[in-house]
């Protein structure tokens, strides 16, 4: 990867993809972004962030935006912001983006995504990230970053590299603040512990995080399904703090009536990533002979929500 | 009981109130409402019944209505169609109407209704009824009746008497087909096995009946709830059709996309049926030692959605 002045490519200008691109452009990266819905809308008008770091707009002649992307530059850095549902396009998305040593960064929810880049495009160039920030897209180019904000990165195969640290500069040069994991795979399983129970109940109930910890039902099912998420990364030799499902539920009361990502796709008619979030963590935890009765039961529901509720 | 032109109270004028005792008033029945938010129309109005085995009105001099329960005469039959959230209002609703032979015939969802009656107002009196039926209450005063129509009725204790018969032809002279049952316990397990599955999931889950069951995750999930009511019903005693399953399955396609009562009070902000209908089998499997984790999660969910979606 280029260290002088890379290039960057945001492959899904959703809420993410458009809030931390817009933040690098912010700072004077030379940023590419990929819309499909939202492409005439941005174009002509840009975008405007509404944040609790300070809102700010970007003017369509600071943005560098496609609708196809055989008409982007090749990139040093590629964000795959798609949802995970959406991984289907990703054999025509990525390879005009491709050089030698281009890397791809997905920041997509769930397991299974930086596998899938790897089989496809060759390991070395797989990172992986995780992003914890309460943020909605309201409308084309139009973003709501209510809290939170921080990613976390890592390399798919083996320990941080000198890669690793300067897209980390990349991102904390643009206010986001970043960490770099020493452990993928731990970032992955600790982030399913909360997506777990407020993507899925969140979806299938159609509730906001808060409804299901201000009772001690909703506190029993969090706290249940935490645990099973738990014991499958335990499982795979992963340690996590004592007090971490206290912690969780803590830090999601912080967050007030907030509507999870899979809940706003179940309220506007979109596919669910259940296979990522729901349906992979059963299957290891299958495979590692766990019992995860909740889990099951909790991933059905999400499928026969994610059938129904398509438009 | 009166058998010689018995008066009826009709206590809860929503859709099954309402709908049976329109049904009694047309075929010449001394029948008395209360009625609480649809006082007024229906008292300028009277109803309007659209019904597939024939549409009928009854005109406001054809009906006696009241919105207080002090201002009705006593009653030979007081059938109870009030949703069982609403049993704390029984201690006012049901002396005025008792005379020493007055029979209380429980319409109510779940379990628990007859005994509380009993526990109140003397065991003598009590009788269950079961409502097979698709109906809505489309505004006040007007009943959508879809499907079906058929009662179960039968006594709190023993076996069926005169009374039971009398009844039973009170409900087929107005046009709807009635059984007596020679066990009331087994009719309301019976009426679980679907209940519980189909209430409690299209509540949480928001979703119309025929959504449960076109694709093979909620044919799942509705089979695996199905099977723990079976066998907490079986550890009573109780025998069930060894395809009980398939069949109430198959029954309810014939359904179409129907709204269950529970899916209906959650999208109307009204409290859920959740003790008589999922809290009290449950209750019941723990007492008897049977393993209910469908069921158990299940009714966690209901509360969850019930405390949250309110109004």
């Amino acid at each position: 990867m280029a260290l002088e002045r890379p290039r960057i490519a945001i492959i899904g200008t959703g809420a993410l993809g458009g809030y931390y691109g817009a933040r690098m452009v912010q700072a004077g990266y030379d940023v590419h972004f990929l819309l499909r819905s939202d492409y005439a809308a941005v174009k002509a008008q840009g975008m405007r962030v509404q944040s609790l770091d300070g809102d700010f707009s970007l003017q369509p002649e600071q943005l560098h935006v496609y609708d196809d992307v055989r008409s982007m530059p090749r990139a040093d850095l590629v964000l795959i912001t798609l949802k995970a549902t959406a991984n289907d396009a990703l054999d025509q998305l990525i390879p005009p983006l491709l050089k030698h040593d281009t890397v791809l960064l997905t920041m997509q929810n769930g397991l299974g995504n930086e596998a899938l880049l790897a089989a496809k495009f060759g390991k070395q160039r797989v990172m992986g990230g995780l992003a914890f920030v309460c943020i909605n897209r309201l409308g084309p180019g139009l973003i709501h970053h209510m809290d939170h904000g921080m990613v976390q990165i890592g390399e798919f195969e083996g320990p941080p590299r000198e890669r690793t640290r300067e897209i980390s500069r990349i991102f904390s040069a643009s206010k986001v603040h970043c960490q770099v994991l020493q452990s993928l795979l731990y970032g992955r399983w600790l982030k399913l512990v909360w997506n777990i129970p407020f993507n899925g109940l969140g979806a299938v109930l159609d509730l906001t995080t808060d409804r299901l910890i201000d009772n001690e039902p909703g506190i029993r099912l969090v706290s249940e399904l935490m645990g099973e998420v738990i014991a499958v990364g335990m499982a795979q030799g992963l340690q996590f703090p004592a007090d971490l499902i206290e912690q969780q539920i803590e830090r999601t009361r912080s967050m007030g009536a907030y509507r999870s990502s899979m809940q706003v796709d179940r309220q506007e008619g979109r596919p669910l990533e259940v296979e990522a979030i729901l349906q992979r963590p059963l299957e290891t935890a299958r495979s590692l002979g766990i019992s995860t009765p909740r889990l099951s039961n909790l991933c059905d529901m999400a499928c026969v929500v994610d059938r129904s509720a398509r438009k």
